[in-house]
């Protein structure tokens, strides 16, 4: 690709609705998308070439940072990113490039040092910040230690320093009725960095039972998905383009961010995504425009809700199409249907639209009609080479 | 795959019909599954997503072990099961993990030394038999020699013992007018085993021209597809499945139990079949019945036969859809024309029902109809991700 692409005036538009995809209603046999009433939607479906999108593979069900990697042009299962990583990037965490990140959660040990609560009672967002000003007062030989609060329970422990590695395996056991357990190297080389981290947990623990701690249900940490930021070629390295992603929500943002894409204002709903669009549309050649509530409501389990959303979008595109972009997409990073109240392997309606793609016979947009599209059933990972021909960047392939 | 798979309660039958893919009959323009009566597989179809499987890739045609490799999840390049081992499976031998299993013929070579009959005049299984027996009295030093009668002509050579290397040429030159070959060595690490073998073929030639044999055209044995037992992961260690077998045909049984599965008592029949489905559905959560007939009339080029069989299987469903599986397929290893008289390279129907699969608008079981399902056509291999995505048995792929 890299030596194919070219820079051009054209420009690419990448709309992703989050966990797109649904299933039918028990009741009514019809998804959510074919439930929604969205004009806009299928306008654009009459002028696009439709399919529907493996993100990973069939039958895998992707996280969001796989499913946005592959709609990125990543291979998914070659380039992947860390749990500690994408927690981070979720709190808008500026990571540096040797920075060790890992997922943390407050939870309660017995006596005998056994858990029996993995999420401390779910303590407050409020209690967790206090608790975080707490643990960033261990001191460690060998690096700088960060404990930044997230949500309830959960924080993001940062190891930063030099020659430290995330090849360790994890203290949280997963389940109750077992001890938290030491952190293991799982190389040589890392050995320091699993010393390091089990020192952080000791002096965590004592200060979780000292008197300096009013939440006495959280008397202990576990940690793990210890990862730093992947080594991941950018999309103007690749592409030669411009890019700039326009998402609400921080870990899109900070996924965008991972592959040397530009983070616009986005404001708080997609009208003001679009407004941001218009105002920056002459500066970059290629926005990542990210949805969020299609993926919320279905993870809700929100049949209704996740209809609605849906029809949010659509009522915002009539002013993503007065902008004529040369190339429209518009898909999800997964599915997410609310009967499953949860991400799905189902694969992913998608949609292109520019003045070269054939248009095939899809008169809407939803799972059945796009299983008929011009493109079928393809890996996520084809969209990218797809837009760039079609935003007639790319040149000829050999002789 | 193994990191994400997970153990619950949920079941999932697999339903192999061998050969099940046809092709028009030059009369009617209907394939086999066309023709013949089968609601209970038109009804399945009706909830089902369906599809085409290619068992390898487009244009090669399977034999049996691949076909259900792929079936199985493994991919049948990668994962190969040599002759010999295959011919043993047929027969129920259990080899251990360090036997060399070979296929032999016995044949006819004139005064010459030259082969005049490759099947000695397809000899009956009984003189097979006694002629076996000869060539048991064979010993070598360094290796156990067992000599099993399959059928007809047909044997298998077992050589039992430590440091035994199946990287072996043939001796089989796989066409008259030519001379049997010395068994050659294809590493330096073989050297010995070819050593064996060589003594073994010069043995069993002397005992065949003595007078101790009454078969006199069997004068010689051909060897071929010298193999072990092929290191695979189990479907158990894999999926963290408990998997059982129900196969009349002992081949079946053989790859069965070679990844991993229990073989249940099956019966004769599919109508028995079904019943030992009920009497062991309780204890474990994966289940491959396998139908043979389907491919035998197709290899018979009875295309009419083939239509019965395939009814045969339609009538046995009822029961198998009163247990009510989370997950069912319904499938084949390849397909097998009555018109071509053989296994062919043509893309086999394929359906998974479950009540978290999409289901398309597919009406009929067939080829025609699968090729317009929720799936397209894809590649064998994917069905067990799918199968247990379908479960819910698979965890989310990354963060």
């Amino acid at each position: 690709m890299k030596k194919l692409s070219r820079t051009s005036l054209s420009k690419i538009v990448l709309l992703v609705i989050d966990g797109l995809g649904g299933l039918p209603h028990p009741k009514t046999g019809k998804s959510e998308l074919e439930s929604a009433t969205k004009p806009n939607l299928d306008y654009i479906a009459r002028g696009s070439v439709c399919g529907l999108i493996d993100p990973v593979s069939p039958g895998i069900t992707p996280g969001s940072a796989p499913g946005h990697l592959a709609l990125f042009g990543y291979d998914p299962v070659e380039y992947s990113v860390g749990r500690g990583v994408v927690e981070a990037l979720g709190i808008d965490l500026e990571l540096k490039p040797n920075d060790i990140a890992a997922r943390g959660n407050f939870c309660t040990i017995n006596d005998g040092g056994i858990l029996t609560d993995r999420r401390a009672g779910r303590i407050s967002t409020e209690k967790n910040t206090a608790l975080c000003r707490l643990l960033n007062t261990v001191t460690v030989k060998g690096a700088e230690i960060l404990v930044v609060p997230v949500k309830e329970h959960r924080f993001v422990l940062i190891l930063r320093g030099e020659g430290l590695s995330p090849e360790l395996a994890d203290s949280d056991p997963q389940q109750v009725g077992l001890a938290p357990k030491k952190v293991q190297a799982l190389s040589p080389q890392a050995q320091k960095t699993a010393e390091i981290a089990n020192e952080f947990l000791s002096q965590a623990q004592s200060l979780l039972r000292s008197a300096r701690n009013d939440s006495p249900a959280a008397n202990m940490v576990l940690i793990r998905g210890f990862s730093k930021l992947p080594d991941i070629p950018s999309i103007p390295e690749i592409y030669k383009l411009k890019p700039a992603a326009i998402a609400v929500y921080p870990m899109y943002r900070g996924l965008a961010k991972l592959v040397g894409m530009t983070v616009l204002p986005a404001g708080e709903n997609i009208i003001e995504q679009m407004e941001s669009l218009h105002r920056h549309y002459a500066d970059y050649d290629f926005f990542f425009v990210h949805f969020k509530s299609t993926d919320s409501r279905g993870e809700d389990g929100d049949f209704e809700a996740k209809v609605r959303a849906i029809e949010e979008v659509d009522n915002a595109l009539p002013n993503l199409l007065n902008l004529e972009p040369d190339v429209l997409i518009v898909t999800g990073d997964h599915s997410t249907p609310a009967n499953l109240a949860s991400h799905s392997w189902h694969p992913v309606p998608f949609m292109l639209r520019s003045k070269w793609c054939f248009p095939d016979n899809v008169t809407e947009f939803s799972e059945p009609a796009c299983l008929n599209g011009g493109m079928g059933r393809f890996p996520a990972v084809e969209i990218m080479p797809l837009a760039m021909a079609n935003a007639l960047k790319l040149d000829r392939f050999g002789a």
